[in-house]
């Protein structure tokens, strides 16, 4: 039996269990009395949690962060009530907080140019039951993987692209992610640069791979510098996109071990690998509502 | 400023903070409103909740598990009063509960043999403040390590042992535990078996690292055999120790890369940084009851 | 510029330098001088030693290894005198010795079973670049990988296996492998077992990858058994096939960190991630002549 | 029996081998020829070849890196007239070339400030045989250290140091390295800018650790600038001293992973345990005279 064998059947045996999930991500000054008041109001509304992770960051900041996974029958029919109760809780401790349902999966579109690895780490994990998304668009300013995307009942859409051109090449994208209602913007080895209007349409909706262990070698040519540098590792960072280039979140970081003997393309070989799994990491994560992002951080909740 | 200094800073900050820290553990029947129930009444009972973690495993067995850490003023005065009430709670939802309390640190005993990196790590870490406990007493059937654990003025214990006077080691050897109270028993590399007697004297409050990634080359002599098998990473394994020899509950496992060049001699020197740094994190773990142990398994909350 | 871009252009850039690269693979008795004479003899040769690595296993046994990596022009006119040349040496010092040329690629075969990721990752390595083969032929006991496999251009054959008609089966099997004049074959999670007849055919020349960092867990269903174990790590294993199962020469392995909330699908989901980067590591090291095969073990010279 | 006693009987058995044990290190113009010259050498010299890696960087620079280590009988009476000798091949083919002795020990001091645990972690691998040196002076601008230094047999110099100061004291210390005849200094978390002038006394012989991943972070407070910076790996870097502060060349680097719950202290603790082994590594490699420096890299033949 093969693995996504395994994962439909385990999936069917919760018949429909995962319609019935939801996600509860909170920020709040801390308190006291915060986890009861939260597990109270669930149990009030006939869910159970699941999962529930929490941090408080320094005293000075004094800011309590929670995401609860609870199962609650029925839950579509009951999630416009909860979301009603639980305004005046919120309002009372002043919380950013937001409600996430599985059964509401994240559409997502992927962004690329010529190098293909990130797209198709992100296609097979998406195939193998990984992703929790559906992937509404792939864009690209290179037709080297319209043959690969469309094979999968993907549309893809080929936008040239050159920093002269960027205004309107903007728009149409935003245009598309529009028509496609994406909740998710996944640059995957994507080497335009984004204006900040364009970003700020998508605030902590982007995420980059960078392929650098970043703060190392920010900007362009990672490889190269790397290669010059002389180091002895190297990375990868997948970030949230703001405005400061490569200056963003940071969600996940990865290395390996490279020598005297490797050159240039080995670095980049070496690195492909390490781009694609830890894009797939983040990618995962945001989906399953893990992240929450303060001031220029993430807590990631494993 | 060194590190140890900055702890201690930090710790004093904190005032008397560290004396109000407590900790419940508590596992029971998987069922809804378990967490609100738990995080109430440290509400009611002035606790505020600092870290809280669960687990429940898979429906047929059905358990639920939580480690919840909790600041309260006055705690030592308050403590009594907290347990008893909570009796009533654990009873109506058949609780297996565990209060633990920062202020009072557990005494630890640890037994070596000739091998002396892992008792030179667990001291360093301890003179580092990483490892929160009083170690009490050290115990060895070789008198090696004696000048270096008497310069720290901790008690050593020269016990000779072979398997013809067994018998009558572990009883002086338990007479010693309990002369000094002890509450954890780390073997750091003791080379001698212990009975089930003996073993029963400390259920689940034994640590022990055994040189290999377990369950490969359980038994004597692991490096040998890995370098005979040709293995291209060896391990370690900290567990708790069972009845059944190597057997016990995984707690936690690391690996390092050898290759054809690295002979036994090799193989046990990478082994024994191996072993230090698992052996390390298990005992604080231990000690920061960050672990469950659920049948044959640790649950272990980081 | 893409990565394969970069790669084709650098080959392109050597000229027809990797028609004119070989490599000297030789297993002696242990005595001075044997670098000396090689390194004269490939000097003598006008052929100029590009890499070179040699092992010395311990003074018992008095085994010298060496691998010479070389360059000459025009070596496809020189090599046969070469060879001839090289005989006497080799008979004078009982030698064990192979010469292999990078112009003669190897070919290769994969056997498949339900799971593709083993299959996809080597596929996507060899479109990359990264496996300097012909993969002739694919051969499996289910027809899922068809299509994805033909669409490269690579015949497919379905031979449907089982114990019952085994003898039937690897008759067919060895006339496939005889008709396609294959060089190496990978059992990419090829989940049937294969009788000492079989690979009496290819001693050597067999690579398979186990689901388990052995030899923890030999046999069948190593993840459940790890799960059941509660280890901390879970692993894969690339061998040569023997007729001692899941006892062949180790080529590589690696682990990735689990914890007590990974159920036996996640254990096979992480593992799926090693064995695919395990088993592709050791295809790469084969058809690059850097291993060499001692007793149960390999040399394997990086 | 202990892993030092095993060490002990191993070199006993190998009777005076490490005595007659010698490395050649030698960079040139790459041409062919040269290995066959120089094991030709060494076989008329009486020596055998253990171990003998190499190196050829990119075709522009041309440039061939090799390390020989050998065995000749009777090294002692030897090495004279084989260095001689060597002197016209030498300048015949434009060597930079080295002779290292395994009976000539290098003579090493440790430079420390507050923190200990790089100058323990050298201390303890050098008891257990791992660094093969003679540690003949341990300096600091405190006094913390100097009860476990001298407890060793090891001198201790303390010599108060700020910038005010600096010519000063590194007139002393320059005083100080002659009069104990040293090697190699090793930087173990002394936390002074050293000038030009001293560097240059040492060139290539002070080994540095810094506390970041480099180029990451260069400069003051790593961990304080990784944490405001929210990395998910943090990572140490052994490296040459140069003039360039933090730009010398890399020898060695190594990380771990961190999370959103790690404060500075954590970073720092978690740092520290990085730091001692990937300085220790760097220490190791060079006493073995495993490294060769090219320009602003290092070749480390592992």
């Amino acid at each position: 039996m093969s693995i996504k064998t395994e994962v439909e059947m385990k999936l069917k045996q919760q018949g429909n269990q995962s319609e019935n999930r939801g996600r509860l991500l909170v920020k709040c000054p801390d308190k006291p009395g915060i986890v009861s008041m939260l597990s109270t109001f669930l149990l009030n509304h006939d869910s159970n949690i699941i999962e529930s992770s929490q941090y408080s960051n320094d005293p000075e900041k004094g800011n309590f962060f929670i995401r609860m996974e609870f199962y609650c029958e029925n839950l579509k029919e009951k999630s416009a009530q909860m979301e009603s109760d639980f305004e005046e809780i919120a309002t009372n401790h002043s919380m950013d907080y937001h409600f996430a349902y599985e059964s509401e999966r994240k559409r997502t579109a992927i962004f690329v140019s010529k190098e293909p690895h990130c797209l198709i780490e992100l296609l097979w994990e998406w195939q193998n039951g990984d992703l929790d998304t559906d992937i509404v668009v792939v864009v690209s300013n290179h037709e080297d993987a319209r043959e690969m995307v469309e094979s999968l009942g993907i549309p893809f859409h080929y936008i040239p692209a050159n920093k002269d051109i960027r205004k309107k090449v903007e728009e149409e994208q935003i245009r598309l992610m529009e028509e496609y209602s994406v909740d998710l913007l996944i640059l995957a080895r994507y080497m335009q640069i984004l204006t900040p209007d364009f970003v700020n349409h998508f605030q902590h909706r982007i995420i980059n791979i960078h392929h650098s262990f970043l703060p190392a070698f920010i900007g362009a040519r990672p490889y190269e510098r790397a290669y010059d540098r002389g180091v002895k590792l190297i990375g990868a960072t997948s970030h949230y996109v703001t405005n400061d280039l490569d200056e963003g979140p940071i969600i996940e970081q990865d290395i390996e071990r490279v020598d005297h003997r490797d050159d240039v393309i080995d670095l980049k070989k070496i690195g492909s690998r390490i781009e694609r799994r830890v894009l797939a990491k983040a990618v995962k994560w945001h989906l399953e509502n893990r992240i929450i992002v303060e001031g220029n951080k993430t807590i990631v909740f494993h």
